[in-house]
């Protein structure tokens, strides 16, 4: 009658994720497991899951999550299983002038479910930026309130996505980008980039959404932004979900 | 063709709710808001919510949460609004035994939708109980590992129900209940009504569904558990969600 | 030889806090006390706290913080204790230009000892601003980053205090106000008044320093201000506390 | 006549650990900076610490902190300096009985200062164990409430100490250790253990302040032990600090 599920919450585990310019990260996930099991089963579920990410460990990517899923359903005997694993991810990334390198740190969720009613599989990021109000910008005769944003983009995909490539898309989507480091002409440039393209955060959703439209290996996707306003202390905020699967 | 919606985010705004036993309790809400809006009235979007918010500030309660709802998208002149309303309440109960009296507090939140493809109106509650494990208790010689789990319940329902009604029921579906002031007896009594009492996770969350499906008001229910357990880290989970609108 | 304290972590109590306007404010406060006491009273020790604090639960000000400390003392017959109160506190604040009225909400903390080597009360205040960066808007052709800024504000005092005149007093140390409320020309003028107000960290902790020490019942103070970058992923902070006590 | 300092909070950064066992292991550290420093270096502050940061980034250990804070110091040309990193710390760990492996989380954090007026480095570990409760023991017939409960140790040292060694102390002060992984009879044992070993809070922050006290490497230190209580919402708390150093 009802859909019920067993797991376990927050369970901290070492990875190394693979990386697009070759090798690997090594990194902490966060996991969350959900299956649906024979109760008799249920005793050596933590046991056995944690055998089974051991084995995957050494090797994570969007691309292995499906496989790693099926074993774990397997090994379990389960009807049904739901992985979530949550992870900060580091890129290099240069200033946008002086070209001085930083490590920038990127949030990152892989998402997967197998059997049931849906088979999914979704990569999710969020990503800083900063955002520069269009309004406040268009009546005062100086400067313009900005502040940083957060957007958070939720793919399914045809084709394999590397996660360097959905963030340098959404980098590309707000006011500015934001960087680990600055010297004073990269400084002006994020200053003055910010200033020459004012975005509410429906203007920076809306951007993100019409590259995931375009995206050719998308085939579905959510986004949203979150403003931490400076002129305010609660946040602005805008969402989009794709009306249907591609 | 997206569904598209802005908001704000984190507005923390001092409300009175009704309260079952009659009056109000003053309580600080942490508020969320989305409305599919022309652009032309975004501007206007924080005031205006606010000053619908002010009207109803001092009587709040699932009841009005529609009437509060159709203000805002009518105020706005959105197409459609969904608000979220999440603040802490509390509940004089008495201990077991001794019957002493102590505030207990408990998480509670409304959500309501109005327009576009649903017309929603959740009231979810977040309740500490206790759960002790039938296995530790059956392959020990004495004891068995018990802690604190967090029960959550969110409804839809045909009749109006009390959030008071509600957290009752979630109170018996565990080993035991959780006090805030525990005398001798009362500590003996919630001791050995947990040992006498022992459940996983999934026989929480199944006695919760069993309440909540044979509940002549509720139309549709979704529950989680999750046990902070005592001999690990991570914490177990178990979830269950209704099947279909009755 | 060792100082030792046991005590109650993250007690959720409902206040009625004093307002300098006159009457109270409901708020819900986050409590923790620790205690020396002789082992013997230690089972009673929540339920004699709890009782004490019930009796002082409906005028809670800075100024009663003593007498109910000493209460708390002495019924649970301690060598010392500690306790601190941490709560959301509500006032109404006007726009800038227009005038609106909207609500601001602060987070403000008592924190009392008594007996031991110290007898402190501490009043604290957590407060939202905006900082502009001055070298963002010396170097820039346009524009300036700004972001929000969190003021932290920590006293001790010979005379009597109110919090509303301590928030008065560090909403002036930053290159502008926050609001809840801003009509155009309200944005207008926090805008070109923080852009006509460039301040590093430093520069606004240096003017919280500044009105602190001239305060003539102020007897020490810590400060700090938090700038949420938002061409960064990280804060700047800067720190300072007053060096001896007058 | 004021202690002023500025800095940065939240830096997230991969680094690399020296373990006991041999070798290294990666992880995300959170790191807070705060230097005294001349006005005109400060915009050159974050660059240059990343870049001492990324010296001393793939072999970490509290031995080379001192090292790398008089780096830091005279790079930004500061006359004082303050390091915080924080990280989660992975120790395989076999389970009591069947001896089955698994890994543990901890958290950890390196703190020093050099220059003004104190020179310090402190270790700090955060250990889940388990309280079971003597009362209830002892007033009931038959079970105890027990529950997760966390040891903080923070230490100050006059010969180097592995954490991995500060952990095992911790972990032996409590009703009973936390594990990974668990079959049932090491399920059997941890709950008779913990039934065998009935703690409050200020037993087990007693029994860390013992060990620490007869250490012949610790200088100075601080306890706490916070019980995530199953019978409350709230916890219990108990707390020791060394009265002088040593």
């Amino acid at each position: 009658m009802n859909l019920k599920a067993v797991g376990i919450k927050n369970i901290r585990f070492p990875v190394k994720l693979r990386v697009k310019a070759g090798g690997h990260q090594e990194t902490v996930a966060s996991i969350n497991l959900r299956v649906n099991l024979p109760r008799r089963f249920r005793q050596n579920c933590v046991p056995i899951f944690l055998g089974v990410l051991k084995k995957y460990q050494n090797d994570i990517s969007v691309e292995i999550f499906p496989e790693l899923l099926r074993d774990v359903k397997e090994e379990l005997q389960a009807e049904s299983a739901r992985l979530e694993m949550t992870f900060p991810y580091f890129i290099e990334k240069k200033a946008p002038v002086t070209k001085t390198p930083g490590l920038m740190e990127y949030t990152c969720r892989f998402t997967g479910a197998t059997g049931g009613t849906c088979d999914d599989l979704i990569m999710s990021i969020w990503v800083p930026t900063t955002t520069l109000c269009p309004c406040s910008k268009e009546i005062s005769d100086y400067g313009a309130h900005n502040q940083r944003a957060e957007i958070n983009l939720n793919v399914k995909f045809k084709n394999f996505i590397w996660v360097e490539d959905l963030i340098t898309t959404v980098e590309q989507s707000a006011s500015c980008e934001v960087f680990s480091l600055l010297k004073r002409p990269d400084e002006k440039y994020v200053t003055e980039t910010a200033y020459e393209n004012p975005m509410f955060v429906e203007d920076a959703v809306r951007k993100v959404a019409e590259s995931a439209s375009s995206h050719p290996d998308i085939l579905w996707f959510s986004a949203g932004v979150e403003s931490f306003e400076s002129i305010h202390k609660h946040s602005a905020y805008a969402y989009v979900v794709s009306d249907t699967m591609r």
